[in-house]
């Protein structure tokens, strides 16, 4: 049963209740003077607290701090730098994430302990903490702050990432708002992705981890720009309950709701990292269906939104379907080619492995749109699975080979 | 004991004792009129043959048609045509694979089973059996055709790759030859990629087999244009024993120097494969030292020879090191950061995990090399391995957006 899911208007990490955030501009991204690059998200009341981190055997010493305090269960904030990844900086890098934590908590008037960490921008290069020390001060904590908290972690992203959606939880009204950021066109490096996700919902800890790392697996795990993992990728939730109503726990009446709610937050999060991703003028959306496992179809679908070749050929507006039959046939997933159906923009080009005619100008024409989807039936099983990638252009590689000369 | 390898001037697949080859223009790739674009390599006496296969799920039948008959230990040759993959076209594929050997093998004078198929262009695409047919009459087949061999399998090989070498073998001089192509969807797991080799060495099969097994490990299987495995990438040997001598087999005394020479033959094709990947200018060489196991080296050498930003880098010839960090954090291998070393083209930029202070011009200057080195040295162990890659160019995308259009 599908929640009624109901989008809240210019909303962000602080429309629900009892949230207030801010930003302000400490000159951390020397070169665009006027940017907003430090920001703290704050809960009034304790929140239930969540996060996914980075793979990468190469960690920033901030996703370090934030896993250590999210073990815990309960946090009250997050202080959030752009412009320097505290990463690859030795062991200046932890003392330098704890002291930039301690400032942020006292700032706000909460425990250090509660509040945590997290950095993007360039790697190498140490925190500048003198001018995190001489402006945390000037972070304006409000219920208004949701988009300055937003513009203060973005890189090279060309726009903020934000959204509120409010769902009825067993009579309730919760709201979850969240906030991201992913890839830019200035300094590439950067292409660090954090979320940040609020909630007034009164959410029990266990559920929400696992609820948010289904909905991460469903949205954040399935978009590419350019196959790299950063160092410091993050994803958090904060639940505080100030919504009222039951606590969300596995069996509550509104558990499906909220992670409802929680996956079409990240999904929109993470469509317009991928929609803004360096250089990108198109989404693709690639969905795989007829797979005989879910792990299958993801793969599937992810392979053909990283594939170079697919990229490059959505950039171009050319229908050339044999690299998303190369793609998936590369994927892992198990299928017969000769059951395979294969659409662009829903425009059926093959019919059980073989080519069908088609009219390639509608093709041309329908690949312009902003978005393009590409389809693909293998026929083998009933798990399905979708996967966001933004095409690859001349001006990704461009930026990309002028960063730091 | 490393063997005493001796360069053929001018070298390829029919420097070898007893192979002819010859190629011609069918008008498969009817944009350039006066392409090569069909090839038969041919033994004048029977042969042992091994080959090496794509592991995509969606095969070309004229690679299904080839493994088939490789798995009987001799062939005589093999024919192969560019501009059309001859594949994801339905049953009619496996029909016109059978066909083009059979009219290779009575132009050719030898049994239809002993003739090998090879097909590289675009994928969904019928092969132009009538052409074919009308042309294969034309190929002269000659001691002196091995570059016009090599010349009709190039798709959008900017130059032919051909080399060959001598070796003394038990007192028996013996050469190994070798032509190959590949340009993008190139990152072999055993693209578009091709490699024939020929030697007149006597070669028992299951020792072929294995050598060139191994010698593919080491060369074509760690390359990387764009991370795409193509549908039909093979890699075949033939070895025809007219250099007379011992049969070479496990344990000859000549086992070792054969093995050096067929992977040197491979590693040199390979590596011309990367350097002329779609829109490349600079050949990248990845070497990773002290790693825990073999496995591991060579996961941290091809991610990072993979990594976009990482051949987008060294494209802008940009020393941003943290790049490479991040990727062999992402890799897979273990180690721990705080002993890593880092080289950019010899001069160390990281030294303990940390940034150590460099001249930017000089790194900047060696960069602009048609060769870059990028060294990584985990100090975690005794395993090494080396990848090699193409940068990422604006000329990258603009080709591969408009292939088929």
């Amino acid at each position: 049963m599908a929640a009624m899911i109901e989008l809240v208007q210019a909303g962000g990490v602080t429309s629900p209740k009892g949230f207030v955030a801010g930003g302000t501009c400490a000159g951390i991204k020397s070169d665009t003077a006027e940017a907003l690059d430090l920001g703290v998200l704050l809960s009034e009341a304790p929140a239930a607290v969540a996060g996914t981190f980075t793979r990468n055997k190469v960690v920033s010493p901030s996703v370090v701090l934030s896993r250590q305090r999210v073990a815990g269960g309960h946090a009250r904030g997050v202080v959030a730098n752009s412009g320097c990844a505290n990463c690859a900086v030795g062991e200046q890098g932890l003392k330098d994430a704890e002291e930039m934590a301690a400032l942020a908590a006292g700032h706000a008037g909460v425990d250090v302990d509660e509040m945590l960490v997290c950095s993007t921008g360039l790697i190498g290069v140490e925190l500048p903490m003198a001018l995190i020390r001489q402006n945390i001060g000037n972070v304006e904590l409000s219920d208004q702050g949701g988009t300055d908290f937003a513009r203060s972690i973005m890189t090279t992203d060309t726009r903020s990432k934000e959204i509120a959606v409010s769902i009825d939880a067993a009579g309730t009204r919760i709201t979850v708002g969240g906030a991201a950021k992913g890839v830019g066109m200035v300094h590439p490096d950067m292409a660090t992705m954090l979320a940040f996700v609020s909630t007034d919902a009164d959410v029990a800890w266990g559920f929400l981890q696992r609820a948010l790392s289904d909905a991460v697996d469903a949205s954040f795990n399935m978009i590419d720009v350019d196959g790299d993992t950063s160092t410091n990728d993050t994803v958090l939730v904060l639940a505080n309950g100030m919504a009222r109503g039951e606590q969300i726990r596995d069996g509550s009446a509104s558990a499906g709701a909220f992670r409802e709610a929680l996956t079409y937050v990240c999904t929109a999060l993470a469509k317009e990292l991928a929609r803004d991703g360096e250089g990108a003028r198109t989404l693709i959306e690639v969905v795989v269906d007829g797979a005989a496992t879910s792990g299958e179809a993801r793969m599937a679908a992810r392979t053909v939104a990283s594939s170079l070749l697919v990229k490059a050929m959505v950039h171009g507006r050319d229908p050339n379907w044999g690299r998303i039959m190369m793609a998936v046939g590369r994927s892992g997933a198990d299928f017969e080619e000769s059951k395979v159906d294969l659409f662009i923009a829903g425009i059926q080009m093959v019919h059980e492995g073989v080519a069908i005619p088609y009219l390639k100008d509608a093709v041309i024409s329908a690949m312009g749109d902003a978005e393009v989807r590409l389809g693909v039936s293998l026929n083998h099983g009933d798990a399905s699975a979708t996967a966001w990638g933004s095409d690859l252009t001349e001006d990704y590689v461009t930026f990309n080979s002028a960063y730091s000369t």
